[in-house]
């Protein structure tokens, strides 16, 4: 595929009229797009005919053309462009939907090396539903990724259905249904939070134009890579072609967290703690709510009765976990960040029990709480299942919880200002620089 | 709890007739073993009562006695001794079975880390068997397991009903339904098979012994720590108590990558490969079986016509993926290998396809095909789910397979020789010293 001599936009119009097959068009687009985000047209060009993804497709189809053929001969591994389906048990695969695409970023890491898995065994989305896992990796790690898939490989998920690998985003979120954002840059030593959100913001700037370039128009968005929140902001606002409302951080580990607290506190186990809501930032500001939890269908309040703790140390304990656990492990707490991630998704895709609520990072437009609008903002939610989801209204916020929020809020509201360049927002400036660092510890 | 003064076996005896309670009964009688196995009463009493496991219960149960509470209260996280169920959901608990403890070994490894979630989750052995998770480690570990506990709490899994951790086998493997052996010393640098056999088998008389004396009469014992044939007989060999035919030795992961290098080859999904034996000892004279294969339930000798490569290739291919693994991922393939353990189990609990098999190390005492008795074989199993097997009776052996298989034998039986001093053999000597190296690469 050549472009047409000569720069003008004009031109590059009738070209793109000319172009014959879908995939021409977008390609074009995607280059127009990077030609007007200030890339030379030479280094547009190369960055959109490089094809750093091994992609094969495991759908029942006809014959591969002999290029196709060619292609998945470069393959490595058991995945390939087409299977021949024919030898299924059709026991196993007659009642299976249609195959959903799974982007995840960060995929050579150690969350993922827990979550594909989780994913890829059908504890996910249902033991019905067929996954093609599209994974995104960095230069440095593709070979770590070709691991990942030949582990993959070898456990045999019949569910699991594709993999593929790239290090181009705008490849790699291609038809994507689920873009999990995994990988972000870790804070370094002496790193401030104002950095650590110049840098991810620089990342999820780039993952947001790919989204909004590449996937699925419904794709759904869960931000895992902190600072979640403002990173989800950031994607969200480069990616206007998918609803805003799709875009989740991810906050369900907090919630975990806070009900294992409940639970260790009250001496009840942790399947009779509901309605945990976690509001606000993933940070140390994070507001995890005791005034609507309950304990076995009664208020945590009137279970635990001890104000001091739940004021003083409930919050703490919650946000701090992640430091404890390092401290005993030696290691960051891959396995249940992914179980969480695992809780989240979940959390779509089947109904929440009534009455019952789970956490996650949304779009604050609209809300019932009063929080400003144009934050993503950590809220009670639930769902039918469907994939959407509302935010609870029948939460009761009283003075002590409204003040929480409110320094939740205002910090988001900062973190926002500490990016405004990056999602074409006007005149913010970063107040953050020198501020106490409220990075939860122990997630990155 | 104090032993009456003077050593005799007989006043012994009274004193564990005058115990009232079977725990009581139990610590004397695993005392008097130690003491019999040589120990002094002093260093037997220590070894009893000194109690490294934080142990608690989720029986409903009426409330705990004052020392209980004090107990609990010394245990870390949301594991009690008792837990009010009456909170919980009926229509989650209702259906479960009975709660089955599983005692797991290197429980703060690489491979742990995947596959006690696995555990914790349902997907082995299944969403109506709850489960108890009782974990070893070692002194050095100690702080890392309570760190797995930690983020075991944090997963809010419903079947998870009680954690154990410890240092003392006698102790983890209390009345343990299944014995997941995954800890072993890895081979250091220079180090010869001879070598690894001889410290690992020390381990694991340790363990066989302690599995005699405390787990449950029909514990399931799963092994794999490597050389885990070998590992697994000495285990069986010290626990006499335990039918020999519970115990295991992982083949699984060998079978899952034999299956999938066959679909890789015939250009078949791996859903479509059936029959897949492996043959002997998990080490590189392994034998997978493609003779027996099926691919799409056509021999896949039909199938892939090209007996060069089954003669040549197929087999370095499935015994060298670790390594090959290893070089990609920078570090060995635990997910993979915990889902092979997965697996495993599952196998063992859930009925075997009809004309299918699986893979495991089991004892070859009155095995069909006649390999040697008394040697921790693989042979193709089949299960009625009930937790127990057979050796498939069915499996065509020709002359090249049947040398494959004899030289896998002819090494086990030399494996054992060198252990021979752990198992109460006379008179066996080591030939294995300066011998090829024919560790599977990859898997320590």
């Amino acid at each position: 595929m050549r472009l047409p001599p000569g720069p003008s936009a004009g031109r590059l119009r009738v070209w793109i009229l000319a172009c014959f097959s879908t995939r021409s068009i977008k390609m074009a687009l995607n280059m127009k797009q990077r030609m007007d985000a200030g890339l030379s047209r030479k280094a547009a060009r190369s960055s959109v005919s490089r094809s750093s993804v091994v992609k094969v497709r495991s759908v029942a189809a006809p014959a591969p053309p002999a290029a196709a053929v060619q292609e998945a001969k470069k393959a490595y591994g058991v995945f390939r462009l087409s299977y021949d389906t024919q030898n299924e048990d059709p026991s196993l695969t007659r009642t299976w939907k249609k195959t959903i695409k799974v982007a995840v970023t960060g995929a050579s890491g150690n969350i993922s090396n827990h979550l594909l898995f989780m994913l890829a065994s059908g504890e996910v989305y249902g033991k019905d539903q067929p996954i093609a896992l599209q994974l995104l990796g960095s230069d440095r790690s593709k070979e770590a990724l070709e691991g990942v898939a030949m582990e993959l490989e070898d456990s045999l998920y019949p569910l699991l259905r594709e993999v593929s690998i790239g290090t181009d985003p705008y490849e790699v979120f291609g038809d994507a249904d689920w873009a999990l954002m995994i990988g972000a840059k870790p804070r370094g030593p002496g790193m401030e939070r104002a950095d650590l959100l110049q840098q991810n913001g620089e990342i999820f700037q780039v993952q947001g134009r790919a989204l909004n370039d590449s996937a699925s128009r419904n794709c759904k968005v869960l931000v895992v890579g902190n600072p979640c929140n403002t990173n989800a902001l950031i994607a969200m606002e480069n990616a206007p072609n998918i609803p805003r409302k799709n875009f989740h951080a991810l906050t369900r580990l907090d919630e975990n967290r806070a009900k294992c607290q409940l639970a260790l506190k009250s001496g009840k186990f942790y399947t009779s703690v509901s309605r945990m809501a976690v509001w606000g930032n993933h940070s140390t500001t994070q507001v995890p709510d005791y005034i609507n939890a309950r304990i076995g269908g009664i208020p945590a309040t009137d279970v635990i009765r001890d104000m001091k703790w739940f004021r003083e140390e409930f919050t703490p304990k919650v946000a701090l976990r992640g430091g404890a656990l390092i401290k005993k492990w030696g290691r960051s707490s891959a396995a249940s960040t992914a179980v969480s991630v695992a809780d989240a998704i979940r959390a779509l895709v089947t109904p929440t029990a009534p009455g019952d609520c789970f956490s996650s990072g949304v779009i604050s437009d609209g809300n019932p709480y009063g929080v400003k609008e144009g934050l993503i903002f950590s809220f009670p939610c639930r769902s039918k299942g469907d994939g959407d989801y509302e935010i609870c209204d029948d939460f009761i916020v009283d003075e002590y919880l409204r003040s929480k929020i409110r320094a939740s809020e205002d910090e988001l509201q900062k973190e926002k200002e500490c990016v405004s360049h990056l999602i074409g927002m006007m005149g913010g400036s970063c107040s953050l620089r020198g501020a106490e660092d409220t990075t939860v510890p122990g997630e990155n």
